[in-house]
């Protein structure tokens, strides 16, 4: 019997998810859930509902798992912990600082609902979160390192374009490959933001724009730039649509650390991405922990969990007996 | 209180494990078994009981995890399944083949026993695989590549010495950087054996041999070399103790694959190893999935295990609080 999936919010993310359960034979798309009316959205999988967000509740005995696709700002705090009361659910949610708050509140949650709940499930959280996890674990001696990059940091567009004189924009995040270097070659270096990533912006501004005081807004702006080496380039609305329009991103999770009767053997554990397309490739990343979601439910497991409390067989289409022969 | 663990054969490894157990605060060493006359055996940590394996038996309450470092030939296929019936056990069963197997003779020993085994751990079996297995879960639709080195072959280099006017030798086995930039550019190709990796050979020969057919015996040896490029290198017994005294190694596993609509996008997943010294890191993975090990048996679940079976916040010291908060 096939895992039947409900994504909640027709993003990015949502039309990330619909393509990747068609990547997974053993799932399948009932219903995706809007807060726009229904009637206006179409989707790309035929003869799949579209309902309104306010029809979720009808189908608490239709679908095993529901994909929370919303932002982090405000969609997620409050829609994961109302859905885990009906369904097993599972979310990307990303702010890292209030993870703790979060897991708390959907903990409570779920356990009500005696469903399961996965938070923070993608690539940072999610897949390099795991990286960190088992690097340290397995090197207690050691320095973590992450980068992120070469791509497009959403937030950071935003608040370009949120910028006077700004029509449209997109910043690419870049590692220093020298930082990386220096940190692969086991030395441990202490590296300042400003030596770990620069920043590079691509803005279409408006003819009447002053140029000059928007690249002096941009890199002047605190938090997101004030302490990157930042480069803007002003270029024309066409070329923006031509070269900027994909959602590419990456990044790289390193640990180094020290083994031996005297600490004299070096270690280097390096995970890496690179993806062509970032909505997707979290998209994938949730299916599987969705599979996983759906897998411990039925065990009778309730409550919150994060990618660090999953055993990983469970994520994989393949049987404990297929994965031992095949992978392991 | 902390875990206590027995040390059983004491090779490269079970001194690999001595030294990671010194790194882990919630770990203490009990004892070290051993098949030699205890006596002649000097271990590197004072205080430390050193016991014949016949002894072992009358551990079974001072030991909450018995870590086997015996080979994968011989012994542990008879060493595992005896002492799962008695010990939580953990080993690195590392003959990929005969995994199934392994598995379900320790799986039945460990359940008569009432106690959990984790076995083929380390890096290959161990890391890699579970690489393999998060990244081909993410991405149903794309190829593996898992290359080796560059490293010390213990299993290569042991076929050199045994032919004939060969003293001592050491196989590196190394992969093809073009290799492995073709897949990292997400072609997929297709790579043949001799295409992946070459080897290399430091031989130090009798000065009576003859070199030329000790080069031709290495490189048409069936499944060892035959496949592969082989480059032999004759040097002296003193430039072979300088410069080949070590047993780094490593690797990379690698999947890329394809999201979309239209399977218009390509990820590429990397996670690499490099070690300088094999043993050591193998133990340093073993005693993290130790813990986990115990912990497993303290909830009091039975069996056998595979790393793919155990949830990664049970390798951590960190509480399940801490690493929310500071690693996802």
């Amino acid at each position: 019997m096939s895992i039947k999936v409900g994504i909640y919010g027709y993003g990015n993310l949502g039309r990330g998810i619909e393509n990747a359960i068609r990547q997974n034979p053993d799932m399948e798309l009932v219903a995706v859930f809007t807060r726009r009316a229904p009637e206006t959205l179409k989707i790309g999988t035929e003869g799949v509902k579209v309902e309104h967000v306010s029809a979720a509740e009808s189908y608490k005995n239709k679908i095993d798992v529901m994909i929370l696709c919303g932002g982090s700002a405000t969609d997620l705090p409050v829609q994961t912990p109302e859905l885990a009361k009906m369904f097993t659910v599972v979310d990307s949610f990303d702010t890292h600082a209030r993870i703790p708050e979060h897991f708390d509140n959907v903990d409570s949650a779920a356990k009500e609902g005696g469903n399961v709940a996965v938070i923070s499930c993608g690539w940072d959280p999610g897949m390099f979160s795991l990286n960190r996890l088992y690097a340290s674990a397995v090197l207690p001696e050691g320095e973590d390192y992450t980068f992120w990059g070469k791509g497009v940091s959403q937030g950071h567009s935003d608040a370009v374009r949120r910028i006077e004189g700004v029509l449209d924009a997109k910043q690419y995040t870049i590692p220093v490959e020298s930082a990386l270097e220096a940190v692969r070659s086991g030395s441990a270096p202490t590296l300042t933001t400003r030596e770990k990533h620069t920043r590079e912006c691509f803005v279409v501004a408006d003819e009447n724009a002053d140029k000059e005081r928007i690249e002096k807004e941009i890199k002047e702006m605190p938090n997101y730039f004030a302490d990157y080496d930042t480069t803007v380039h002003f270029i024309s609305m066409e070329e923006f649509k031509r070269e900027h329009s994909s959602i590419p991103h990456g990044g790289f999770v390193i640990r180094t650390g020290k083994t031996g009767a005297n600490k004299e053997n070096t270690h280097v554990i390096e995970y890496s991405l690179k993806l062509d397309s970032n909505p997707e490739f979290t998209a994938s990343v949730i299916v599987a922990f969705a599979r996983a979601a759906v897998r411990l439910a039925n065990k009778g497991e309730t409550g919150c969990k994060t990618v660090f409390d999953i055993p990983p067989a469970l994520l994989s289409i393949q049987s404990a007996e297929e994965l031992r022969a095949h992978l392991l």
